[in-house]
């Protein structure tokens, strides 16, 4: 059996990592996806960090050097006893035995900070959302879902931002495409904020350049700081989104069989919502998956510039 | 800096694995020692294993190629996060971050179970006590320890016994060493039971032949269904325990600093008592250790017979 292709999907807290990977889930198929969160590998729970004053966003906050030597068990196809972190109380529980998926998933902060980490990965992701976005995306998780009130979510997102700016953002550099969100009027509520894509080096991306232009509903490509910077509109024409999808899809025509599945979906607390750039953004990323899957099962690896070296032009 | 001495110390339940370590710890002193016991790798929890009527000896029981895959990292002077099972409450608590030592102590029930696990241990032990004697110890050990009643222990020790048989006894054959203490007149306290050793083929053991006689406070050496056989009495004639300590100290000159330290000593409930006869195994098993050491920093490994093939004979 051809090696397990692994996934990096690495931000900030409240940046979106879930929401890109359940519809990559959706699209795979549960039984052929490990999705592994790298929370589990914290140092201290909650109340040891308070005491330590320390926020889970510093590296040495995490067992790092346990979370490279997993990511290779997994590579390698081996399984791994995980620990477990849970959110709901900020304790540890029972480890868990997980074997890798066809497809592994690795979501968390730190995923990118060592260079043994880096080695790892098939495909890297850096979710970067505006800070004013990702604020409002972390008030309404943690209020719903991990029983936090919006004072204290405002409050530990400013005793983190420290270690944000240290720690978190500058793992950017290694990504193969590095993802936001925006909100160019502001307020919106996540159906129409637009797609902002840095496409790095490290990987051939998809030529979309048939379908880039300059109309405010279409795809726009440009440089910026040595960047190529790719903008999917929120409000994308659906004839150009159809037929940009038509067009990924038909050059990994070995994977047609998942077409079926939806992308896109997400959630605002328990209600249900489809954003067509999201769509696009997890179809790129799927995209870079079945690719790597396709290479791997040849024998051979995906060709990667070294995006270290990248990273540092 | 040389990789750690790995020392398997394996055997059935309350079989006397703890008090062999416990002196080794003492000597070696606690922070050169790493002592990691692979009851912490049982796949389920007391009441998961009720349920599935499942006694922890059974391989299935336990995630024992995690413990392949953690002895390797260890042996290779990796950190590893261990899980933690609580002998007190049957359940798992959360995992733990173990460095290994300059001698790292593995001991439990099934550590020579799978051919990857067995070649990881410079020093292998089997700890094999006539059942009667075992019985005692762990009635003693699990009422005052883990509160138990001895009717609970006696039904527990039943329920067992096909598993004992099957999986935990026949380990005995990948042994350098395998101990055996001795009751010869029944009823014994402890401190004077015979320790009875068989002298693997699979390491060089010091040569005691002129310590060996036929006197009863002596040493005696013999030949047992292909097997040697050295017993010690507990017994033995002081003079004699002493002559054979200095012999075997000045057989590691390299580790006369430890002398001082004290072998022996084990406890009966609260009770701490010192037996001669264990004072010698443990300072045998010590001999291992500090040889293996020695290869090892000399840049080798130890000469090791193929103890699989050497089984077979």
């Amino acid at each position: 059996m051809p090696r397990p292709v692994i996934l990096g999907i690495v931000g900030d807290s409240a940046s979106g990592k879930t929401t890109i990977s359940r519809g990559l889930v959706r699209v795979l198929g549960e039984e052929s996806i490990a999705h592994i969160c790298t929370d589990d590998y914290h140092r201290y729970d909650r109340a040891q960090r308070a005491d330590l004053q320390l926020t889970p966003l510093n590296p040495g906050c995490n067992h790092l050097d346990i979370i490279a030597q997993h990511l290779q068990h997994l590579r390698r196809g081996e399984p791994i006893l995980k620990p477990v972190y849970r959110h709901q109380d900020g304790t540890f529980g029972p480890a868990e035995y997980v074997r890798p998926g066809r497809f592994t998933i690795i979501e968390g902060l730190l995923g990118y900070h060592l260079p043994e980490m880096r080695e790892v990965y098939d495909v890297r992701i850096f979710l970067d959302p505006p800070e004013d976005v990702r604020r409002r995306w972390k008030v309404q998780r943690d209020c719903s879902r991990r029983g936090y009130t919006t004072d204290d979510v405002l409050a530990e997102l400013d005793r983190r931002e420290a270690d944000s700016e240290q720690f978190i953002r500058p793992q950017r550099h290694y990504a193969d495409m590095t993802i936001s969100f925006l909100s160019p009027g502001g307020g919106d509520d996540g159906t129409y904020l637009d797609a902002e894509l840095i496409l790095g080096d490290g990987l051939p991306h998809p030529d979309l350049t048939p379908f880039v232009g300059d109309r405010p509903d279409g795809l726009t490509l440009r440089e910026r700081d040595g960047e190529r910077v790719l903008r999917i509109p929120g409000r994308i024409d659906p004839e150009l989104a159809s037929a940009i999808e038509e067009a990924i899809w038909s050059r990994m025509h070995f994977a047609t069989h998942l077409r079926a599945r939806r992308l896109g979906e997400f959630t605002v607390a328990t209600d249900l919502r489809r954003s067509e750039a999201l769509a696009l953004v997890q179809l790129l990323v799927l995209y870079h998956l079945v690719t790597a899957r396709a290479m791997v099962a040849l024998g051979g690896d995906r060709a990667r510039v070294d995006t270290d070296a990248a990273a540092a032009v």
